[in-house]
């Protein structure tokens, strides 16, 4: 069965694929599985319709028959336990990769979310730019640690699992704030996941929806 | 075989149970599942033999055997996937459930973090008071979307599950700063998870650790 996801009928971003679609889309291509995209409107994702899917009215959502997710992570996970790929056979190796998809989403999303909220919501702040550093060095205290777990490894723990998926996905979110780059191994990490040619499909599937919405 | 978690030595919210072992004890005690306890001081957890177990130097771990977990979401959909009561047996469920563990912990805490940050980092900025309530703003965003999709039912989909408990523990943060209490429904669905015996014998469990330290 094709499960459906949604996903912003306009891109926030311009189609730079931060918005948390790509990383379903990402994992849905990576273990090889057609899906639909039911793209929704800022006004329709607040209406009680998709409120009923989504409780906190935003997307993805993902429905499969009559199974009706949300959250990424919860989405991301369904996908790798039920496909090979995302997931290692070891039992001791899975526990550590889903521990990184908690890492990704509770460790180091959290202050890189504080970023955005202080970009987008109190630019205009007179104490805004006197803010914004310490919101940074919140961000390179976890970059700092991951940086220093990863070393010179290719992914966070053997081969490339969902862990890595959800962290190179959140990660992706910082490229605008040029702190990746304070950290050589970290920024060659996400770029080797944007190198991987499911993300390449999934990234190319969500710049459509913007470039179609771009020219209508 | 008995498995080995981490928690502060020294309490630093004198022993309400806000520190993320709370979680991971509470399930432990969910399950019937007994545990030993290693109790690390403030320095000890940027010391690299922890920092081998937990790469971002905080708590808990959690050791069993050669397997070693971080992260609470982790460690406790580990214990959840391994012994009954946490998770519902139908798959759809269950799938459900675990997206209520990554509600709690994607949706709600970052806002929630984002407050602690302000409140504990940013009090004594000039600023601090104007910012505040921006920062309750967006956590009642969470709260109120949260409460409409609770509405009266007991727990947020069916019979208690783990995603209860992470969003029982995750709401508890919120204790101080009365913002709880604008949602009666939610008000009394925290009250409902910690009137839980296995939460209980937790809170008990950790005041014990701060309880014994006081008198040291």
């Amino acid at each position: 069965m094709t499960p459906t996801i949604t996903a912003f009928e306009q891109s926030p971003d311009r189609g730079s694929g931060q918005a948390r679609d790509m990383r379903v889309r990402w994992a849905l291509e990576e273990v090889g599985q057609p899906y639909d995209v039911r793209l929704v409107s800022f006004s329709q994702m607040k209406e009680p319709a998709h409120r009923a899917l989504h409780p906190f009215g935003q997307i993805p959502t993902y429905e499969e028959g009559d199974l009706a997710l949300f959250e990424s992570g919860a989405i991301v996970f369904h996908i790798a336990e039920r496909h090979a790929g995302l997931l290692p056979d070891d039992a001791n190796a899975r526990a550590r990769a889903i521990t990184w998809m908690f890492a990704a989403l509770s460790t180091l999303e959290p202050p890189i979310l504080e970023l955005q909220n202080a970009v987008v919501l109190e630019r205009g702040e007179s104490w805004h730019s006197q803010r914004l550093p310490m919101v940074e060095d919140r961000i390179r205290d976890r970059l700092g640690a991951l940086s220093d777990r990863l070393a010179d490894a290719d992914w966070l723990d053997g081969a490339f699992s969902a862990g890595d998926l959800m962290m190179v996905g959140v990660l992706r979110r910082l490229h605008r704030s040029g702190l990746l780059n304070e950290y050589p191994n970290l920024a060659a990490y996400v770029a080797r996941g944007e190198a991987r040619p499911a993300f390449k499909r999934a990234f190319d599937a969500q710049l459509a929806v913007f470039t179609a919405a771009s020219a209508g």
